[in-house]
């Protein structure tokens, strides 16, 4: 009997209608034949809105118990769920993290991690013939602590119970109708893609497209699970990840992505010796701040400036951190030489960054010539480029973003009229 | 060391300020020494807005699921106490039923009664240090479902949890600053009660006191815990219920009660023959109403009138449970006599009870006609009368029972000038 396992966001079970359209989807598959797992998120902002309950009662809450907080939202939300299926004459049952046997590695609140998944339960209702509606974002430690899974919890619930239950499909429901080859506000031409690979939605996630967590994404590589991206509104084809297929190698570029908000820290008149890398770096990820692209140039011989790219929002964070890092390095170096230097941590803002994605870029050659020769085409200066085996990125000022973006896309043949 | 359980109600952690009030208490008593531990109802009408909530997905929920629902009410107002205490620089943990060792019996959602607490964890947490805050009104079931325990289920967690860690006293903090002589809305000379019997309490309840739910009350005595019955938000001696001690003898009744809303079933010209009563009563049991008194009287030879008291709201239900019971005896009846009868269903409403409760009724006597006399002053007729062991009632029309509840209340020396 074939299984598939349904996700349902937020949005789309904010209220009775909605979560009652979700629920037909249960139904057709059921109706279909197919075991049917529901997993839910919490209700439209339930989450933000119990943050912010929580800090009416204190500023510093412990993450242990914003876990037994926030893990109520999706509660409410499979009980209801499976209300709502009652409702239509199916049985169903709602279950917690714990009783869906979903284990989460220990003390790791907030942001815990799936360390394995007993089906036992699950099986059981399943032969039983009831409609298991799993809460999102939770699971259970070994001592019986209720831990949330962070950024992307549900989706990767739902993943994790498709490997685990060795699901046909993993469909995860959403307010968009499939992943498309740009963002379509930005760029009217873009169009749905009915398959996109696992690792061009990797790096489409870290590029800037916002459609699924990269962390299931990648469980889902990890097991081989197919996952359908679907609105769970409006009926439609969706779009499927999934690993490379044969019939995918004609396609070089599979989308576009655009990312805002980018700051640059250029730290000049660094003594090139071993180690001055990793003595800025190493702080800067002691205060977990991602960077994005780093670039190192030989100013005049024996020095260096090194330039790194990141989030806008984490310069204000990590500038000091970087500037202390970079003070101990010029006094350690003024000590064994008196020149005159132009030593200095530069900040500037208002960077984007564009990046073409394709897994068969790693077999065709000329893409960096195309997006390079479309962006000279705009009128627009290249910052930087940084090159990853499926994608290509191109640092740009951040007024140049949605016209490079454009351009690109249509340059790669994405474009509407062109392309399916 | 000594232990005390703490118990807030819904309107006492309504809010930050109200729950921080509530958690002052706990930690004075940890400054005193003691180990605390505390249980909490769903905040305000928390539980009632979930209900509304689950009514907008499905008319007719399942037991399994409301539970699955409303048990976030607590488990929300738990993590939120556990966070006030913290940032008030006390250890606290908030735990579910499940977490904090609460089993119940299987199979009975919306109305679990609890069958064994394991309190290995709450002990742990104890030893370290910590202040357990343990979720009202749930536990789990063997099969690790949730089950929530009823009316006045978060009483009934308190005194459990009092009575399976030993603890010196189960408080439980209310809007009320304890148990009053009577109601002091209807009766302004009542004072406030150091001390009741668990018997009285029972009867009090039973008999229209609104205080304390009787089931908790039940399982104190049963395991002779001690409650306290205090204002959460204000200072005060509260009330102390616990078994009767030898200074109480004195005392012979402790409060007066009213309860409204009465209504009354008369079903005459029954056969006066063996299991008649049966008949009727049976069934009204099956239908799960509870009748308050029962009086029979032989009208003629061989014929009985059998007469009823039930609440008002019960009536609609149970009229034609009665009349089909009624016309089985009287067709049964009428094959064997060709008399003529008045026999008939008739419904009255409008009827209030005024009640006396006393241990100390047990041992004096004179009770029962100083309240009929005290009633006979007021102009007010008696309809019914019964008694307990240590309680006597009088079925009122409803209109006399502000005025008969005021002077039984000050015959008996209860009120504020002649006693405490």
């Amino acid at each position: 009997m074939k299984l598939v396992v349904q996700k349902f966001g937020g949005s789309s079970v904010a209220n009775p209608e909605r979560m009652r359209r979700c629920a037909e989807r249960a139904v057709a598959a059921k109706q279909a034949g197919q075991h049917v797992v529901i997993v839910v998120s919490a209700m439209g902002d339930s989450t933000d809105d119990l943050l912010e309950l929580a800090a009416k009662f204190t500023k510093s809450p412990s993450r242990r118990e914003i876990d037994q907080l926030l893990s109520t939202g999706e509660q409410v939300s499979s009980a209801l769920m499976a209300m709502t299926l009652h409702g239509m004459g199916y049985e169903a049952v709602s279950l917690t993290g714990a009783q869906s046997g979903i284990k989460t590695e220990d003390a790791s609140f907030t942001r815990a991690r799936i360390a394995s998944i007993d089906d036992t339960r699950l099986r059981r209702e399943l032969d039983a013939g009831r409609i298991p509606v799993v809460t999102g974002f939770q699971g259970v430690t070994n001592d019986g602590e209720t831990a949330t899974l962070g950024r992307g919890g549900s989706d990767t619930t739902a993943v994790a119970l498709a490997a685990a239950l060795k699901a046909d499909v993993c469909e995860i429901y959403t307010d968009v109708d499939g992943i498309f080859t740009s963002d379509p506000r930005l760029v009217p031409t873009a169009v749905r893609r009915d398959r996109f690979t696992y690792d061009e939605m990797l790096e489409a996630a870290s590029l800037g497209a916002r459609v699924m967590h990269p962390r299931a994404v990648e469980l889902g590589k990890k097991y081989n699970v197919p996952i359908k991206v679907l609105h769970s509104q409006i009926d439609g084809l969706g779009t499927l990840i999934a690993g490379e297929d044969p019939s995918m190698e004609s396609r070089v570029v599979a989308c576009v992505a655009l990312k805002n908000d980018l700051g640059r820290i250029m730290i000049r008149d660094l003594p090139n010796r071993a180690g001055v890398q990793s003595a800025i770096f190493e702080p800067v990820a002691a205060a977990n701040v991602s960077v994005d692209d780093i670039i190192q140039e030989e100013t005049t011989p024996g020095h260096i400036t090194l330039t790194f790219t990141l989030d806008r929002a984490d310069i204000t964070e990590i500038k000091p951190v970087v500037e202390i890092a970079a003070k101990r390095i010029w006094a350690e170096a003024a000590g064994s030489s008196a020149r005159e230097t132009d030593a200095g941590v530069i900040v500037r803002t208002g960077y984007c960054k564009v990046s073409a994605i394709g897994a068969g870029m790693r077999s065709h050659s000329g893409v960096a010539s195309t997006m390079f020769k479309t962006l000279a085409q705009q009128g627009v200066r290249i910052e930087n480029i940084t090159t990853s085996e499926i994608a290509i990125s191109c640092i740009l000022e951040e007024a140049d973003g949605p016209k490079a973006l454009k351009a690109v896309h249509d340059a790669f043949g994405l474009g509407a009229s062109e392309t399916r």
